[in-house]
Order: C-alpha cells, then sequence, then structure tokens
C-alpha cells in the first residue's frame, strides 16, 4: 500500500538539528493530521495482516507514536523497547552507534517469547544502528521478528544494508 | 466505563524503583496483553467521543503509548509533548517538580491553536506535576483543554487537587 504525497509531504525539514550539517525530518506535522495519522497506522497494518503477529514493539521515543496505534489496530500486545534505566525489571540490554552518536536500549527479558512473532516498529530508518539493536534483543529473547516497519527511510544512508530482517518504510527520502 | 479488575491486576508493583522506597507500578504487563489494552483505549476514547476533540496531546515517553491508540481511534491529530531539547522547531517550555526530581516539558507553538480542543493523556497521575506543566502550556497556546486522561491515579499523592482541568483515571490505586 502507498501512502499518498500528501503524507510525505507533512514531514518538514528542520536544518541544523540536532547539530549543524543535520537536516531533521521532522514527523510532528504529519502525527497533528488526523486523516492522514490514520492512514500510516492502516498502511502499517495491511503489511502486518495475515502474518499472524502477536506483538508490536515499539523504540522508544518516536517509535511510540506509531507503533501503540497499529498494536490497538491488530488488537495484539505493545511492548516498549527504552532507553536504559527506564525498564523497572529485568532487561537485556544492547548498545548501538547511531548517525549522531551512540546509545543503548533494553527490552524487558519478559516482554517476548518463543511463540511471539514481533514487528518492531520506528519513525524513521538512518543508519540503522537502533533497529540493529532491536532485532538483536528480539531474536536474544528467542522471539521469531516478522519485520521492521518504518514511517520514512533515508536511502542515503543505507541504513537497510546493516538489518538482517524484511524492511519495510512507507516514504523514502 | 470501568475498567476490567483483570486489567488493573496487569499493573506490577516493582519496590525500590527508580530509587529505594519508591513503588513502581510498572505497565508492561498490561500492553503486552492486548485484549486488555484494546480495552483500555476503547475506555478513554468513550471518555472522549461526542465532545469536539480536535486533538490527543501525549506526555513522552509512557504517555505516547496511549496517545498514539486514541488518537488513533479517534480519527484526530496526535501532538507529542517531549522533553527539553527533543523538538526540533519553536517550542513552548514549562518547569515542573514531580515525585522524584524536577523536570521540563515541550510542546511545538504551532502544536495548538485557539481552535484546538484537547486532552492530555498520560500513563499515571502521581503528585501532578507534569500534568500541570502540560495544562499550562496547553493554555498558553490558547486552545481549549477539554480534560485529562491517566491510565492509572495513586490517590494517596492528591495529585489531582494540583490540576484545574477535569481529570479521569482508568485505575485508582
Amino acid at each position: 500500500m502507498k501512502i499518498s504525497a500528501r503524507a510525505a509531504g507533512l514531514i518538514r525539514d528542520v536544518p541544523d538539528f540536532p547539530q549543524k550539517g543535520i537536516v531533521f525530518k521532522d514527523i510532528t506535522p504529519l502525527l497533528a493530521d488526523g486523516a492522514v495519522f490514520k492512514e500510516v497506522i492502516a498502511a502499517f497494518a495491511a503489511l502486518c495482516r495475515g502474518r499472524g503477529i502477536t506483538k508490536v514493539a515499539g523504540i522508544e521515543a518516536r517509535g511510540f507514536l506509531f507503533a501503540s496505534a497499529l498494536a490497538y489496530e491488530l488488537g495484539v500486545g505493545l511492548v516498549p523497547i527504552r532507553k536504559p534505566g527506564k525498564l523497572p525489571c529485568d532487561a537485556v540490554c544492547e548498545t548501538f552507534t547511531l548517525e549522531y552518536g551512540t546509545g543503548k536500549i533494553e527490552m524487558h527479558k519478559d516482554a517476548l517469547t518463543p511463540a511471539d512473532n514481533v514487528v518492531l516498529v520506528d519513525d524513521v530508518l538512518a543508519t540503522g544502528g537502533t533497529m540493529k539493536a532491536a532485532i538483536y534483543l528480539t531474536r536474544k529473547l528467542g522471539a521469531r521478528l516478522e519485520g521492521c516497519l518504518f514511517l520514512m527511510e533515508l536511502g542515503f544512508l543505507n541504513g537497510r544494508e546493516h538489518l538482517d530482517a524484511d524492511v519495510k518504510a512507507l516514504i523514502k527520502f
């Protein structure tokens, strides 16, 4: 399913954020348009249906903005993948490098089981570092990874090449 | 609409998190249950319908986990209220005190207009500091505040008393 040009047109370029030389893709105008937001979630859901998804995992924080509505639409559980120190129970952790800096993400050890079939959701595929770590954590817990969904992909960064998974992005730059 | 005891039973007490003496209410088991998550969002939506809501604003990060699905269900726009330095465009900012520490939150200046009728969403009402700041920002942008929705309320902290708004919580502790 294709996302309309109207949706892509609601992603706003912000030069020099968060640092000089980076052009940040601001999704807030897209989120603010209820009809377009619904269209985006419907497009994600269409990519998931009939594949036996049991959990949608979203990556903090902007991934939550899409993972929540997608889990709701599919009627499956929602798993938060979070920054360190935010999850209160036993967690698995992975370090990664990203477009500007490094980071760590965590998932509760009881968040997924080998019975789960998971889609991972984030807003943007840049260098792929964060999602690579999320894929690692998903498989470390024994779950099956069905695929990775992004609102948009910055194709010139070749992040897709670092992801050993089925990768789909609704909008490509 | 009442939330089932099953939903409340999926909120897990974690002693001494994030610091000694605090009993943290962990919502991840509730999120992981697709049927219960759907029930929670349906309950929020029932509180919103017929009230002319134009925007659902969620407070970073756990508020996003509910605000996204609620905005989707209502078919309205989603506004992220974020920690400082995360929003790339001109923002309004407010400082607050909370149960353990202080913080700041921000909202894009173009996120709301006087034509908007807004519900604010977060996971837990504790001392109410964060939500009080979110209410301030909403009104500073000239929008009408329809109400504040929480998954749960820690009644013993009396946070509700600090919020000059219609406050609803699905689960009370």
